[in-house]
C-alpha cells in the first residue's frame, strides 16, 4: 500500500474523537485491512462491567471502514451504510482487538466484514462479535 | 408499568459508564420502551467532525435492550444477541434521542427496533439511524 | 402515483419467474409501499412443513424493492443491496402478506422496511417476520 | 460426523418442498459446515432474468442451518432466528453454490455464515452473496 492511503487512513483516525475517547489504536493498516485495539476501559462498560456493545460495535465499525478507505479511489471518504454486529461472547479481558476485511470493493459501495476478538493480559484471545456491513465512498466536498 | 421494573431499569441504565461517557440520560420508559438522549459530545465524534457511528449504535442499542427489558420476567438481565443498523443521515446537531420499541416479546429472545433521531438546538428533529435486532434474557446467577 | 409508474412496476413483477413460482400477487402499490400476497404452497415449505424461510424472504424482499422502485427515477430498476430479516412466529397457513415501505428516499440507496403476516383461511393474521434493508437505483443500461 | 447425524440432515432436508422446487441438492456435509447446489432455475428468476434474490437467500440459509444443526444435541430442530445477506454481483450463471459455517456453536443459539457463488457452466465461480446470522435449536415436541 503507498504511504500516501497509510497516512490518509492515519490522519482521519486521528480526527475521531470517540477513538481518542476509548483509547483506540490504529495498529495495522494492509490493502483490505485494517486492526484497531483498545482497553475494555473504565469508561466504556455496560451495566455487568463487561464492555458494552457499543464499544465493540465502534471498534469493529471503524476497522471496517479503514480496510474499506485502503480500496477507495484517492481522495474519497468512507461512511458506513449499515453494519450488522453479532454478539457472541461477553467483550472481557484487559483489550479488544478488532480487524476489518474488504469482502468486494465496488465503485461506490464496499462489503466489509470485522471480528472483535477480547484478549486477556496474559494474551489469551476469544472472538467476542462478528459484523457484516456496507461501506460507501463519499466524495469530501459534496 | 410497575415501580419495581422502572426501579431495576434506572439502577441497571446508572450501571452503564458508556451511557455517563456520552452524558446519556434515560428519559421515558413505558412497557414496551425506552427513550434515551444523549448530547453529540465532543468526545464521541467521527473523522468529519458529527457524531460516531458507535455513538448513534450504542444509544439505539441501549434504548432496544432496555424497552425489551421492560418486558422481560422480574429478575432477568438483558443482552444484546445481534443488532444492524441502517444509517440515513449524519449525526449532527444537538444532540441524539433514540427510542427503542419490543416487536414480539418471547420467553428468551425479543425482537426490538430502535430509532435514532439528530435534534438541533432549535428543536427540529431528522431521523439519522434505523436499527433492528434480538435481545436475550439472562438469568443474572447464570 | 402516476399511472406509468405502476404500469413499470407491474410490468416488473410480471418478469419474475420466483413470483409466478409461489403464486404471488401485487396487491397493492402506492407511493412508498407495496403489498404482495402469495399462499403458503406445497411448493415451499421447510421440514416441519409451515412456509420456508426463503418464501417469507423473497416476499417482504420482493415488496420492499418495489415500495423502493415507487420512489425512483423513471426508467430506474431497483436491487436489492443488502436486506436483513428477523423470524418472530412459523409461516403458517394459508397465506402471507407482505407489506414493504420506504424509510428513506436518497439519490442512489433508499431504505425499506417490510413486514410478513400469515393469515389463515378464518382471515386471522400474525406478523411471521420483519425485515430492514437498502434498495439501490440501477440504470437498465448498466 | 457420526452416521446419525448425517442421516438426520439428509432427511431433514429431503422433507423441504421448496428445496426440490428449486431442484436443489445437498452436497457436503461435515462438522460445522454444509454445501447446498441448485441450478439458477427457469422459475426462480427476477426480472432481469438472473437468479431472484430469494433463491439465493434460501440457498444460503438452509446451508447454514443444516451447518448448525450438525453441531445442536441429536433430536434437536434447528429454525432460523435472524439472517442477514448482502448481495454482491448478479445471481447469473448455470447453478448457485452455498456454503454454510458454524461461527459459533452455543447451548441454544449458533451464529453461522453462509458463502454463495454462481458457477458458469465452464466452472467459473463468483461470489454473489455473504450471509450471517443466527440459528435456534428447537425440541421436535416443544
Amino acid at each position: 500500500m503507498d504511504e500516501g492511503t497509510k497516512a490518509r487512513v492515519r490522519a482521519s483516525f486521528a480526527k475521531q474523537s470517540l477513538m481518542e475517547t476509548f483509547g483506540a489504536s490504529l495498529d495495522a493498516l494492509a490493502p483490505g485491512s485494517c486492526t484497531i485495539t483498545a482497553p475494555i476501559g473504565a469508561n466504556a462498560r455496560q451495566q455487568h462491567g463487561v464492555g458494552h456493545a457499543g464499544l465493540t460495535f465502534a471498534l469493529g465499525d471503524t476497522a471496517a471502514g479503514y480496510a474499506a478507505l485502503t480500496a477507495m479511489p484517492e481522495g474519497a471518504e468512507v461512511m458506513t451504510v449499515e453494519m450488522k454486529i453479532n454478539l457472541m461472547a461477553p467483550a472481557a479481558g484487559a483489550r479488544l482487538i478488532a480487524t476489518g476485511r474488504v469482502v468486494k470493493a465496488g465503485r461506490r459501495l464496499t462489503v466489509v466484514t470485522a471480528e472483535v476478538e477480547a484478549e486477556t493480559e496474559a494474551g489469551a484471545r476469544r472472538t467476542v462479535a462478528l459484523l457484516q456491513g456496507t461501506m460507501i465512498a463519499v466524495d469530501p466536498a459534496g
